[in-house]
């Protein structure tokens, strides 16, 4: 498949690693997700983030995902390869590179603090990994407490030829997206693809500002598309409205460390994975609030059809 | 007026402290938002807290401050009087409970991490202020690093008769909710008034899960007071409605680090503020930026009617 | 070889791990070491903790350090465990522990924050390996981010009958020693080894208020040695004169981010290392720091005999 | 007096703030403090830092302390004035330098996190104070989590003409005094006097790196002026000597949260402190502890006669 480039658009869904209730991988899950997500329409897959439970897995676990899901999509796939040490983070990605990856994503270890620390990590990844490896900057201060401006990143693309995206996790981040942008427009940088998280709490106004696009793992993407779509067709009005009528969810799903037992519950409700189970340690919702989860599924449905839950 | 007591309810809004554009109070803003807020059909007024620009603010401006509302209004009002050493929390305590204030809310210094260190801390600052003094817990992981169990609030509220509200605002935090009620069913702790932060972002749900109200400065307050008293008239789905008409707006009110200004930004279109203008360091909004909120007011204008804005 | 038990005392030396110079482990160098440890008097060997790089080597790489280890000294070996999941954490320790280690060590992750959470973690990972296996606790908040009361380690200490030891290295930490065997006097948790950290900074105070010995890699680990068997004998002051004497090399040490490039560059220095190398990424001397080390070896020198470096 | 420069060198004595058992400023030991620094040869004075409990006193107690000391030496001082407000910051700043202040020190918020962020909030810091106020930059992570590179520190140095000095308090820090010096040999930033913090623990080599001397508080200030003169006279063995024989109650004292209760409690036991006493909250010494510094300063004395306690 295309490798990824600084033009890739669209939606990038990150996909959660569904585990039976022992904390096997399901593979059974895993093709019904794959299967899932390319009729949401989305753009691309980004397996092994933080979300996908990476850091729980083996390194043999990691690429039998990634072959499994090449296998079943002709979508393209990013995949997570953090790792404390250049060595184990290579080794990922000389293996899921052949297995036909698009690229890889790097998440900043969190005792990064100054320009200068940032700076120097990612080239030093982007020398382990290869110069010929499309490479995703993961700039999520709120879950790895490293803060990169923009004049950082400029560095970073500017001296990894490899570096093509951003996974635009700030918080708040509007006017980053506008100062990067501007940055380029200045030719003070190449361009990068801009696809954004925090779950699309602000997807509405990120789009506008120049992004590219999501990479989140909201659970129902067919919102993301839709955004997306609506912004690009410059529909304003029509992208709000859509995304208004999911936000009482997707901001419920938002909670950091309960974020993705939520999804993993809903997507267990839409019938897609056998089970909502996370590996330990991890969170899991209280009876309570599966009640409230599908308290806002139902208010959801009568505003989207495409929300169905299964019994 | 009356003192705070474990039973208080309703919506107490975070006051923003009004300041002209050299960065004097603005004590004629101050009047007009005192008066709005009692139009709006709030309970009760937190002054002086982080959104209030409290560190900003010296000792006699605080309690000026504090005068200044006081004589304006009979609305209940709680004082932020957090501060590094306990001689000069106890002093504006002693200043603003003899001015007229119903009680006084603490914050925990960041440097707190054990369960005996906090508890030990807020000891410590209910001796110095005073056994007759009632206080708030204001629990805000994610501005203060101090993360409280409810077994830690349990042991502040046995041991301190003083404590008789926690201003909630971990994240997440809907459990935390319910499990303060059950300790309280069981005969583990005394009640607690227990108003939300957060901006209100999960209002919707707190208040079901027990939670008596909101403490939060949302810019149109009128949706904490809907919310608070749908939810307590038993009116499940017009409290979620009105809630979910407001989200975007509140949503985007709730960045960390631009929220003041929006709020500021918001009040001075409103009317009540004649500067949106933050002491310094602080932050500002883009033009950008205030187009986005322009663009949310409309949008909320369409659907809540108070919601007018001055040209 | 015999199991850790609540009543090891002693030193425990934090091996690094020997890379050659393209990062490769060095098992020449590793032998070696091994045997230099042995003759510098030390009662165990605590393998793969983050001085031993753990993070950055594979599972089949960490299992083959202990394994050539175990084959090559009848000492007892400790070895880190930690990992970001429970899963992982049991197959290493499966793997190390049939291969005949004495025990494991369990770092807390550092989003750990309330006593309910950490006890919580240790509670997981205790049922994770295993009711039988020795662990040890490592409370090194400095690094971690996680700070342990007294309470918490009694806690664990009476929920998991494996825990035997306790890796001291908080700071500081003179009075949480003694809070905890006070804690053991008073019944309220069972008798824990406790063995300190910190790069033996404070070992000569430490040992004095009940600790069983040290659990550092310093070095010079004949001083740690010195130092144990003095104060067990009762010589206070002979304890101290040869821990003064070490104290400034071991000041040096003990510099956060570049201790362990000191700590290779003297083992390279004392024959016994061929290489200082880590593995990426990681820190290095300058030349000129290199010329300090060596300034403060040849002052040592003058003191204490042992200390001989290769030219 | 004069007041800071770029070339200013020597040893500035951080002093604590003497309290009495009822936590009032006690003026009588302040003067006895003051003498007894100048008879230790100090070359100036520090006063409301982070070690002088300068966050426990209002404006006022901090004005009247400035000018007590003034009054009672010729030696110049600096002077605190971090503030989470600039208008606070340079109200103090306008009353102790018209009080006859020397300069001011500066420490960062520990909000703080991009180069970007840094440089920003000096430069408003700069502005604030006026221009013409020599000023210090206090960098210290450890305490503050705010990390300055190199080239932070010389955008800073470039961008305010008033910047005159450095609190270099990181760690490590070696590499970063000659990293300093060597841009300001390449001529990218002004010259910086350098004064080393850390309570004096690498003073040793920070001089011999290129520092112009101390800025800390150890108990015995005559240590930190013995070895700025003796690596100033070139004789490196000297100062090397008279460190290690006061290493062992150095690193005592530099222990994080009770290292200000050694200070003062030492400075007790020489008789020029009346009382130990902390503004609450803050730590005390336990009776083990105190027996402990007693038997280091019983050891120090068999080294260094000027080390005389009162019974």
């Amino acid at each position: 498949m295309a490798p990824l480039d600084r033009n890739t658009h669209g939606v990038f869904a990150i996909a959660p690693t569904p585990f039976d209730e022992e904390g096997a991988i399901d593979f059974d899950s895993l093709s019904r997700l794959v299967d899932f997500y390319a009729d949401a329409g989305v753009t691309g897959l980004t397996l092994l983030g933080q979300m996908g439970e990476a850091p729980k897995l083996s390194h043999e676990e990691s690429v039998r995902i990634v072959q499994h899901v090449i296998k079943r999509t002709d979508l393209p796939i990013i995949v997570g390869v953090s790792a404390p040490g250049y060595a184990a983070m290579r080794a990922l990605t000389v293996d899921v590179m052949s297995a036909g990856a698009g690229g890889v994503m790097i998440a900043p270890p969190n005792t990064l603090r100054t320009d200068d620390q940032i700076v120097s990590y990612y080239e030093g990844a982007a020398g382990a990994i290869g110069a010929d490896v499309p490479f995703v900057i993961q700039d999520y201060p709120l879950s790895f407490s490293v803060v990169m401006s923009p004049a950082v990143i400029a560095r970073i693309a500017n001296a990894a030829p490899g570096c093509v995206m951003l996974k635009h996790e700030d918080w708040p981040g509007l006017e980053k997206i506008s100062a990067l942008r501007q940055l380029e427009a200045d030719g003070a940088m190449p361009r990068l693809s801009i696809l954004c998280g925090n779950g699309g709490l602000f997807l509405d106004f990120e789009t506008e500002r120049g992004a590219d696009g999501a990479m989140t793992g909201y659970c129902v993407p067919e919102l993301l598309v839709d955004v997306v779509r609506h912004t690009a067709a410059g529909d304003r009005d029509a992208a709000h409205d859509v995304f208004d009528a999911h936000l009482p969810l997707l901001r419920y799903e938002q909670q950091p460390g309960i974020g993705l037992a939520v999804r993993k519950y809903v997507m267990k409700r839409r019938g897609i994975l056998a089970s909502d189970t996370q590996r330990k340690p991890g969170a899991a919702l209280s009876a309570r609030a599966c009640t409230e989860v599908d308290y806002l599924l139902a208010r959801l449905a009568r505003k989207d059809s495409r929300v169905v839950v299964t019994v």
